[in-house]
């Protein structure tokens, strides 16, 4: 039996999903119940908008547009879902298309917003803009956070002359078991939000923009912070059971943050001032062979307590370590090849970096382990400088990194700068790395 | 130069991590935080004891004994690990050694401690009993499950005439494409908690234990739930884009509850009485062809809208479907041939599901797709009447499940009562599964 007011798809008076660009997708849901109300056949729509918004936690909202691109300083969020991502065309207008379109959703996503595209009657005929497993979230804090790899100065994009001599390809260090599939990529999307669910659609929508111009190489999704990014956050626990990233730089030391993670115009490239380098790390922990390490050799391999994360030459978390005290039996109370000894900043003429790492685990291995460990991320000014000396003492000395830790994943990127407040996006407009095509 | 009062780990009056068996994890904290002040050679153990529980959300703690197991019909909470394992003992003393073991450290960390051993004297020259990386994380609401497999009743434990009928070999569905690693399993442990952390700290915890008598055979993690099984959720969005478990039981519909997922004594096996059926079904969405489908067919193919998740035929969210109403077009609004109309109770005489699922991402295959998908859990009361027949008529006929759908895991498992209030734990103590044993 015929019905002019059934809501069928034919002839609904009802907007698609995508007329709603610039909406929040809290505020999109409310007014979608709205205009359905008007339709159904039985009321309660005003139920189903009510539940929608029901519960859900209060929400951070942090800005694209600044000087730096947002996901650095930004206090740490507590999920990852980080990409990186062959480039799979030869034509350099084509890259720049896509950073456009991925700095304008970048920019709407961060928002709390869908990727509508706002096209007069968008119809139920086309595929929605955006795949909708965020609809009724908040922005959770969102961060996007785009790097470039060696591949985008090869030959294909005339970019050649511009790689910064500080994106080097990584040294191989003692003891790196590197897979070929968490290695490498000409482009990454680092995005964090407190919701592992905004986090992946992000990296899922963004992924489906580029389609036919670059593809995920590797992916990697992580569960918890394993440092703070301001005074303001706790220090967490990585998968060895120890507090991770007490000595990280945090936002507040901006002198330092100027120092170690901004890089400079002076610095060689122009294009990359006020931008960084993240270097990417896959690390998993053997932890059936730590978790048999008993609790003093565990102390004395990372040179803090398990407890309170104190340094061992005494104190409190944050007490600076004192690796000139000795115990009672006349031996340094830190180990000299402890990791804390190895990884100061006293032993690396002062180099800092920035840490924003994760826990992560991928299920379980062939022999029944867990796969997991901890995904280390560091911005830094300088790799050859900061990163590359750490790591070579680590892997040559610390028996931690020697003993218990296996690095399956390695990248290097140059972040650049971000998109200037007041930017327009879109066709001709802004986008992340406009100063690099520029140059 | 010695020095008397250092912390040196050889003679520090420090107590070690496992002295405090029956405090809470963050209880322990603070506690270990003032012992170490009292040896600290600097002040500031109370500052590090502030910032451990600083920030931390309200969080939710569940009884582990009570009729039925936690973790069914408990508000279903954000995270998952799940595991499966393989028992690799022939022993079947062994075997509940290892349920006891197990028992025991579920009902403590679901109240927020820690695997303390409270071994007089436990000291630094012994691993941890627990590894650590939830110290300072409260309860979170985690919950933690036990299934057997149909392994656990084959030749080795003497436990072959206590199979319960209802614990199939589930049948091969049209279109599964199994994977071997995310297959089959002689246990398995279901932990939920509204902190990933708090979630792979159990599931790592508990293999730990199980070391020599059981192994991982595949985990699975978790990141967002799919369903609701409390009228105070709101109902979350599956990775296809749409609301996914509107049409759940919920814990409030006790006659359902009772009526589709608790065994009774008269079931069968009397040893499963109070106890249920869990389904694991490890299901990847082809998002890249679904994403490229139009919003109406979309809609049609899942027989509800994609905003509200209104049915077809009019209303919000919650209404009821009406299969019978029509179109103008003189068809019905909602396709036979939708996911909502094969899978609805009134399609298989009235039999309903409890669901327990989440959203799931692997990083991304060869061709660098995202590996993602909805890892279906559901528990009910017999297979055979409720998940099979749903099941072949979605393979047979559903477009979501036959175009969209990949079935790459499959297991079932029986899941027995709960551990009553009052039980004494512990060597010679009650364990989950004890009347199977007992039997």
């Amino acid at each position: 039996m015929a019905d002019a007011a059934s809501p069928s798809p034919g002839d609904s008076p009802r907007s698609p999903l995508d007329g709603s660009r610039g909406l929040s997708r809290r505020a999109l849901l409310g007014g979608a119940a709205a205009v359905a109300g008007a339709a159904a056949v039985a009321g309660g729509a005003g139920f189903a908008a009510g539940r929608e918004t029901a519960g859900l936690p209060a929400s951070a909202t942090y800005p694209f547009f600044g000087a730096h691109q947002s996901g650095i300083v930004t206090p740490q969020q507590d999920r990852l879902h980080f990409a990186a991502f062959d480039i799979t065309t030869d034509s350099r207008d084509r890259v720049i298309a896509l950073l456009r379109r991925w700095t304008e959703a970048a920019s709407r996503l961060m928002t709390g917003s869908d990727l509508g595209s706002g096209a007069a009657g968008g119809s139920y005929a086309a595929p929605p803009d955006d795949t909708g497993e965020a609809l009724g979230l908040p922005a959770s804090g969102l961060t996007i956070t785009f790097g470039f790899g060696p591949g985008l100065f090869d030959e294909r994009f005339g970019l050649e002359d511009l790689r910064p001599a500080q994106l080097i390809d990584l040294p191989g260090f003692a003891g790196d078991t590197l897979d070929e599939r968490f290695t490498g990529g000409d482009l990454c999307i680092q995005a964090c939000a407190d919701d592992p669910q905004v986090a992946v659609h992000a990296i899922r929508n963004l992924s489906r923009i580029a389609f036919g111009d670059a593809a995920i190489r590797w992916a990697q999704l992580g569960f918890g912070r394993t440092s703070s990014t301001t005074r303001a956050q706790d220090t967490p626990r990585n998968f060895m059971g120890f507090k991770d990233g007490t000595a990280n730089v945090r936002a507040e030391d901006s002198d330092l943050i100027d120092r170690w993670v901004w890089a400079d115009a002076a610095d060689g490239q122009a294009w990359m001032a006020g931008g960084s380098y993240m270097v990417a790390r896959r690390i998993r922990i053997l932890a059936e062979i730590w978790d048999r390490t008993s609790l003093g050799e565990q102390e004395a391999t990372v040179g803090r307590t398990k407890g309170t994360g104190a340094p061992l030459s005494g104190g409190a978390e944050f007490t600076e370590p004192d690796f000139g005290r000795l115990g009672s039996d006349g031996q340094p109370l830190i180990r000299p090849t402890s990791h804390v000894a190895l990884a100061h900043p006293s032993a690396h003429g002062g180099a800092r970096m920035l840490r924003r790492g994760y826990n992560f685990t991928d299920g379980a291995d062939a022999l029944g382990r867990l796969d997991a460990g901890l995904f280390f991320l560091a911005f830094v000014r300088d790799p050859r400088e900061q990163f590359v000396p750490v790591q070579n003492a680590l892997s040559s000395s610390d028996v931690m990194t020697i003993d218990y830790l296996r690095t399956t994943g390695s990248a290097l990127f140059a972040v650049p700068a971000g998109v200037p407040a007041g930017s327009t996006l879109g066709d001709g407009g802004a986008f992340v790395g406009e100063a690099l095509f520029a140059s």
